[in-house]
């Protein structure tokens, strides 16, 4: 991301130009902010200007679809008004279900747990590139590096500290197929730019049908972080829109529920 | 929050300034974002300028206190590299463990769950009232009316749509004595404010010496919401942070663990 120089010269031009009043709000560019709480002091960057909030959570319910092998959330009332003066539940869940965030430690042994991901890292510019089109007529598609070479094309280069997220529309239907990375994309992604995770609106990075977990191992192995299960990704621009995750930080996490938000 | 005719205007005024440089970041005043994932459009506001990401989420640990009556979280390993190709846990939390939200359904039957607020609602301008050298002395001690005047005194009036949050500096020693709103400081920023939740770095809205859920009931009762155990409230300025809070979302939720992050 920025170096400190180019930091301090922003910071300096700041102070000089504090004077322009509030409405100056919406011009070209982004804001930077820096992490506190950690080792690191890489900048973020958020949005400015007038922007919407768009919720990329599904609501968590027994009802969503799960990957194989893991069980939905149950939800189990504890405690009531009558009996205890107040409500509340028990919540059990797998950690890889609803809309949730895959650290690298559910791949890579030694991998970052989400509890470690440095917050800087959860505020990041949102690349939402669509095979929408591709994906109604075949279902087991692949986001490619062209697809990924189309987006720039359109829209510049994926931003320093990115998240990529693939739209498929795949809207829960068919568990069986659903669209997901190709491993020459996510290769293409880790070495050659430079994002903080990826995203994908089904419940995989991989597509259903593949043999082997390759865009997971590309991903996490770089120690970039995954976000599965996302909504509304139809709804958010294709460039210029600032992700905010709320990640899990339970010790040790592999991953879990997060409540996925968009500004732009 | 802004009637619709002022954000007209502002967008009018956004509109055309765009011509504006982006080194005009860092000036006076906040942006606003308005809401598009349901039936509300009322605004929200993010400041602007350099920012520094503070993590104000403790790890959720099974060694965390919990207010008496709930379990520590459930960690518990399901899923292994070697039999499965990947790690997973399940985990098990009552839903008022850890750094976390009180939805107004927690105490108010039909009240709105934490699935249900708004998400404009998690983005919110944070005022840091601090009572930390008095409860130092006396851990039983309360937020007072005269506590929030003081505040305003120094740094203006508490934002329209803002998070109150009482610094105490408990620090998780003690659980039997923490401090707490007083019922007359809810009342009087329920009544008197335009907030949207309010925060404690303690176990409960309430001190724990409390005879009832005094404060709890004002503010939730007000559909207001409450975010308890918050850390690093210390580190963040008393006015001009803004709180994201990645609230739960799973389905009826009367509260649930948050990841709540503050720019500033």
């Amino acid at each position: 991301m920025c170096s400190p120089a180019v930091i301090n010269d922003v910071q300096r031009e700041f102070s000089r130009r504090r004077f322009i009043t509030a409405t100056t709000l919406g011009t070209a560019g982004a804001m930077i902010v820096s992490h506190s709480a950690g080792a690191q002091q890489s900048p973020v960057r958020l949005p400015k200007g007038f922007r919407t909030v768009h919720d990329l959570t599904h609501t968590f319910s027994p009802r969503l679809p799960v990957y194989p092998l893991f069980t939905p959330v149950r939800i189990r009332q504890r405690f009531d008004y009558q009996k205890d003066g107040f409500f509340a539940n028990e919540v059990t869940f797998d950690e890889h279900t609803g809309t949730h965030m895959d650290a690298p430690l559910h791949f890579i042994a030694g991998g970052l747990s989400a509890d470690r991901l440095p917050a800087d890292r959860l505020i990041a510019p949102l690349a939402v590139v669509s095979i929408a089109a591709r994906a109604a007529k075949d279902p087991d598609t692949l986001v490619t590096v062209d697809d990924l070479l189309a987006w720039e094309k359109r829209h510049g280069r994926v931003p320093p500290g990115a998240v990529v997220a693939m739209h498929s529309g795949w809207d829960m239907k068919d568990t069986s197929h659903t669209p997901g990375f190709s491993e020459e994309a996510a290769r293409f992604l880790v070495d050659r730019r430079d994002i903080v995770g990826v995203g994908v609106d089904t419940l995989s990075l991989d597509a259903a049908v593949a043999k082997k977990f390759v865009a997971h191992l590309a991903f996490l192995g770089a120690g970039k972080y995954g976000v599965e299960l996302l909504a509304n990704l139809g709804a958010v621009p294709a460039a210029g829109a600032t992700m905010i995750l709320g990640a899990p930080k339970h010790e040790g996490a592999s991953g879990g529920p997060v409540r996925a938000l968009a500004v732009a």
